[in-house]
């Protein structure tokens, strides 16, 4: 079978990380997979939020927006509504959840990190390249916070990257949908694994369909091959700065 | 391994559900499961939202509140902060997303079902709790529309129950997990099942912690066991009404 | 005359509270008159708001709401519609204010006393329901912290309890209207009174009506009836607690 | 005994109310009742809420504000906080109220009398000054009205004002209280009455203080009094509109 | 060529001042120009906003409202929409900037001048005559404000006021207009000046029309005239006051 | 003089505009004026606000909003604050005035042209960078929509820039000001011109500051300057569709 985009149907799209992209960020990121781009900026501020105060941890928190125009039919901006939607909320805390994993909290000491990731153009899968590139944004800014002697020591224990997979009414299992895909599919999962092929954050809903452990299993695979594309990716990137991780995390392969 | 309220690892807690709880909705149901206690009403009001209009389908649409002394600590109300947090906000996606998979909205036409979960005394796994009330909430309010003829034909075309699994600091996978248990977890995973035993929703999440594809396997066998008890209760509850389901699914067994 | 429910006009309906009605709270209290249902809760915290700080006296504030089907008609949730409604405000502010006259809040010093009042079935009267369960739960909640010597002294000087008496269009005074009688009264009075007789607060209104000063009388002689029963009830539920209200009120009965 | 500012304990203070005061409403009054000042301006619109749609009758609704420094302190301006208190509300309703119910609704058919009552200067007494000068400003509305044929009956039944009386701490009745004297009141109640000296509405209220039925007696023969002065002024400025009111009530004096 | 109101293309409106308006503002002025009547008070109060903490100097900021019936056709009130029109905010801005101009932030102290700027009744240049009566109201604060120690040198150091000009559509430039010449310019412009004849602001706009160099030449000669008279009337009004910003600004006249 | 980043002071900074941006928008520009980068989309919808409908007339307004990182220090994101900031709805309501100035609204019948404004990389001058980038952006739009026969004739009738002047404390006049210089600027002005070199608005505010009409003249000339390049790029970048606005104004150059 072929996919719309003349894909594999577990094959990622073309991904493309342009590192500092934007000049005042500590960390910052333009991520392309396929047509879908965000911008994850990464800001590391010296407090945290008043539960953490006194307990010598730091914070990961991330906000996540579209522009109106990154979709096909512009989408009221949720400064003007004066408020958030539900799936921007479940988006942020999932993006600052699954960071949260890969970072020792009581490193970086009473630090806050945000995330900031803005999708410029939307095809599908925003939340999940919204993670690729925050974790690399980020391990931009814990890296110059490394050598402005702003952390002492390096915080990140694992690489984290996330990837789309669904299927579609002809119980074909799909890797990373684009819109086209994803507004068709039975089911659409979410999957966040580690460098170590360890599990993060799994969310996979049948709206309006089920599905059978048995192609959970199979979605799982197919999610694990993307993840370790874009881990690849992240490696070559980071250059130096993956020596560190791979060192924390002692040094074995994902 | 014996648990701190002296449960077995694969055994839920007592569960009750006390139909037609309130006067006034065309569905109530107060579900209690341990010290969980979660009023579920459901309500059909005869129109749908804008998106909706005109397409000959019905809505099932879900709203989830705690009491400001549910918990142990009092919480500020949501009104008196004139907005929803964002967990309330994943709770009521989730909710109504689940509900959707098993009720085929082209039978009830033009009809929005609300489903009102309160919950009035919180101990760990009051979403899953909320899933299951609402679920026999709704059927009672299909069931009395079927009566006053305000639908023509059945719309539920299967059960569903949901469940809490986790992993403690031991390694060991727990089932339906109290509050302290729940505070306590490396990974919390929420699993929404048919009476067929299909998959509807799984939601899991390693807050800090990672887990490993074969730990996945053990958490969704031991839900699976929990989910199968919930259904064998909402058919004892439900007396006739499940019967109209059973029927609708070819009158498989779960 | 007999009413549409078989009372006589100067009957209150069947009463009753559940003490102790949920687990967290330090005071709860399930009130049902007739078949209104109000769950009382009342919170003791350690802290004062700004304008009473380092004053040496406490606080009491309340909150109400009304599950959105507690009513035969569905309302919209506050929290859904980011503001609570000036009829709300109303209710809230007359709650905390009766119940500041009868507690003494140098004795209990700079602590706030929450009452969170949540009505679960509504048929009229549910915000005198309100103030009597509210009454009782504070209490339970000072005799828990009077224990826990979180106070050193009983703060409360004297019971306090509410009911409504109205007019209908045949200008007959009632006691403790329903929803129906409610709804077609010409005039309707809200009246808070302590055991020993005195008033705490009258709200009489005459919506498109208007009423003598002959009628207010009978309506203030009726209210002073149901107010004596519901204080017996106080007194009965509230067993040794009542003793220590007694004592401080000088012993002398309602 | 003699008053702060040199009154009997049962004289209103110098009362005055400038007509036409500000050039576009329909009906518009600067009333002042001593140092207290308050705006009033009557607005007819051709629409009624959507509640009332397609049953010919109109409505009155009234909103109340204080100019920042109305006050002796600078309180912050509710556009600011984005939000109206729960004190502003609780007096809005009242002036509706009250307006309504001298006001026959199916003679001005579907159309909304909005009242607007902004406080330039506050010293005690503003809601019960406002109810005074909106109705006042109403009645000047209506008259535009009648002359462009856009109501084609007289709609106001009888006269109405409202006055504030109270008890202080030697528990002596006083007639409308100045700020000062609020302040330091045990008991607070406002009375609006009719033409006909029927009673409107009562709110009497003992913050941190309770009273009896004779001083409930007392209070409201003193506010009869203060009211019958007010409606002479009302009668005296309205000139030839006080005659269409006087025959639809039927030609009694207050 | 007459105006419609019988003025010279650069007269300005009869304009009034009356000082002392309400009792309770440290500074009160009610400002009349023409129709155009607004309210502006002002309170010193003991703090600066969090940006200016511990840094030794002032603030001034600004409020602006209208009465929601200043206008022929009622305004939604702003505190009932819960938020504040780019408009207001637009012309918050530029009443603070603009009085910030003339005064020395060093000399107050950690002191915030809060201008209210209430619109009671408007036919054009509300802004313009805000500023105006701000500027009064601001210089009688610090007169009080010095004569109780509460400064201790006088701040400010020119006077200022602001007028309106425009363009009519046959290309007339007109001085200080009303509202109905408002409504039919092409081009609007608000000007700022000095007492020394510095220009602080001009904001000058052609909604869908277009204005060039020397339409813009013209149209400051004739604000600067209007600015002048005004200036001048303010210098009457202050007295004393006028000689302490005489003197600060090294006596030269305007 | 040389400026800090060796700019002649009547300098522009270099400026590239990269039109069709992003694939959505039916217009979409990235504008960079040296290091500020600002995303202008523009998108057609076919209807009119309410105060429109059914005039024949249609509507350009514009939203306006910075990444949360497009400037050195991170700032709070507008819909986490849930309200739109003074100086955004300044600029928003600034960029959409301008644009309705050059296009024939009744060419375009009912319809509304939103433009989005994103600044992705702030260095002073955004608003202006973004008039210049939406002006592009909506003539793309339009260009568009001729060719799908959206709208039947070409609208816009004359080229449209903006640019910003300054006078730094050496009384230097200043074209173009980055971040810096603008932060250290003692008057700050804003100027929108057409290519015919007619004014479309100037804002020009001397905070703490003034300046003469004689700066005024030199801030025009120099504004004049820079506008005249930024309309040569946009015809340069707009080639045919520059065609259409020339043959429109009568062929005349800038």
């Amino acid at each position: 079978m072929i996919r719309i985009d003349g894909r594999q149907v577990d094959e990622n799209r073309h991904t493309e990380m342009d590192l500092h992209f934007t000049k005042h960020p500590e960390g910052s990121v333009l991520i392309s997979i396929g047509d879908t781009k965000v911008i994850c900026n990464a800001t590391i501020e010296d407090r945290v939020p008043p539960f953490l105060r006194g307990k010598g941890k730091g914070w990961i928190t991330a906000e996540y927006a579209m522009l109106p125009r990154a979709t096909a039919q512009r989408t009221i901006r949720e400064s003007s509504k004066g408020k958030v939607t539900g799936r921007t909320m479940e988006i942020q805390r999932l993006i600052g959840r699954a960071l949260r994993t890969v970072v020792d909290l009581s490193v970086i000491g009473e630090k806050t990190v945000w995330i900031d990731c803005d999708v410029i153009q939307a095809d599908g899968g925003t939340r999940t390249a919204a993670i690729t590139g925050a974790f690399t944004a980020m391990c931009l800014a814990f890296e110059k916070a490394l050598l402005n002697e702003k952390i002492t020591a390096w915080p990140v224990t694992d690489f984290l990257a996330a990837i789309s997979v669904g299927i579609d009414d002809s119980k074909q299992v799909l890797l990373d949908l684009c819109y086209e895909e994803d507004a068709k599919a039975d089911v659409d999962m979410n999957v966040v694994m580690t460098g170590s092929g360890a599990l993060v954050e799994i969310q996979g809903t049948g709206e309006e369909a089920v599905f059978t452990r048995s192609e959970l299993t199979t979605m799982l695979d197919v999610a694990e091959k993307g993840i370790k594309e874009l881990i690849l990716l992240e490696k070559q990137k980071l250059g130096q700065t993956s020596d560190r991780i791979l060192s924390l995390k002692g040094g074995q392969s994902s």
